[in-house]
């Protein structure tokens, strides 16, 4: 038999355990019974702190997307040649993609059913496009290679790195470093002008 | 009022309204019901054709993998220097993607519920390791940078690779073959030891 915990959550608390079960089971797929049972407590303690799932969502795909578009703000990203722009942008979403896995993983697989949702597709839309910009002007820099079509270039960045939250899980053999590293090798070496 | 259609299928062409409606609303998420609906024509006349939903799934993720297993043997992944045959291999794999869309898209999202999604998974995973034993082997040659761990750098060239699925649509702009060679361009020519 078991018993329901007290509710000693915070909404910050709460917010990880129902990350992972929306991740688990999909939003859609996620009844506030779920959240209920992940949690071990009943579902009017759970609206005790949220209005319901679709809050749930936002704050947490918040989480990810504020992440995100931090790193646009950071010196690295504003300041210098837009090569090495591109390649900190780069380098700090990885590291942002590893420091909060669930979160990311759940916003890339947002799929555009509720209001929260596109909202969440049409910021991601805004994120990716702000480092194309930075790709473009790296590109009239003379420094990407002519050859790849930027816009093509962007998603193909953007599907390695977001491939992370398929497949990486954090444990001691490979650090958000190396990953990262790997990620600019691969990418950004092969995209970049070869200097004589 | 709609009338059902007469059954014209051959187990081909309900194959890819099938694959379709897994694509849309997931394997799981499928019934019976909504292949019937989706192909116009009654359960039985369904039945007439497979067993269930799980043989259209075995049929539809074997065509995928057919596609991209019989790369493996053809003389450019078999002969010539390891690095070439990764090459051939990414860029043949990205020409098996755009051809087979709907058919990898399926694969690719497999979870692994049912005995099928099992052995699709276990299929897709003999897949990368023989890739991957191709990189090792250029990576012996000297021919891949030495600071890229070989297992990382397979899964971040399938994470590129298989991205396409999520955002690649067919139209008169962007071909197979330039596909291809944007991939080539950034992974391997990343990868690639510069020589002098």
């Amino acid at each position: 038999m078991t018993t329901a915990k007290r509710d000693t959550y915070t909404p910050e608390t709460l917010l990880s355990v129902a990350v992972q079960v929306f991740n688990e089971r999909g939003y859609d797929g996620t009844s506030m019974e779920h959240l209920s049972k992940a949690a071990g407590i009943s579902k009017s303690s759970i609206y005790h702190h949220v209005a319901g799932k679709e809050e749930l969502l936002q704050r947490a795909v918040s989480r990810a997307l504020d992440g995100l578009f931090a790193v646009l703000e950071e010196t690295g990203a504003v300041r210098g040649r837009a090569v090495e722009r591109v390649e900190y942008v780069t380098r700090r979403t990885v590291e942002v993609l590893v420091a909060e896995l669930p979160y990311v993983t759940l916003l890339l697989r947002v799929r555009g059913n509720t209001r929260t949702e596109r909202w969440a597709l049409e910021r991601r839309r805004e994120f990716d496009h702000q480092v194309a910009e930075l790709l473009k002007a790296a590109a009239a820099d003379g420094d990407l290679r002519a050859d790849v079509d930027i816009r093509l270039a962007t998603r193909l960045l953007f599907g390695m790195v977001n491939s992370l939250v398929e497949w990486y899980r954090p444990h001691p053999g490979t650090t958000a470093d190396q990953l990262a590293d790997a990620v600019v090798h691969m990418a950004l070496d092969g995209l970049r002008t070869v200097r004589g």
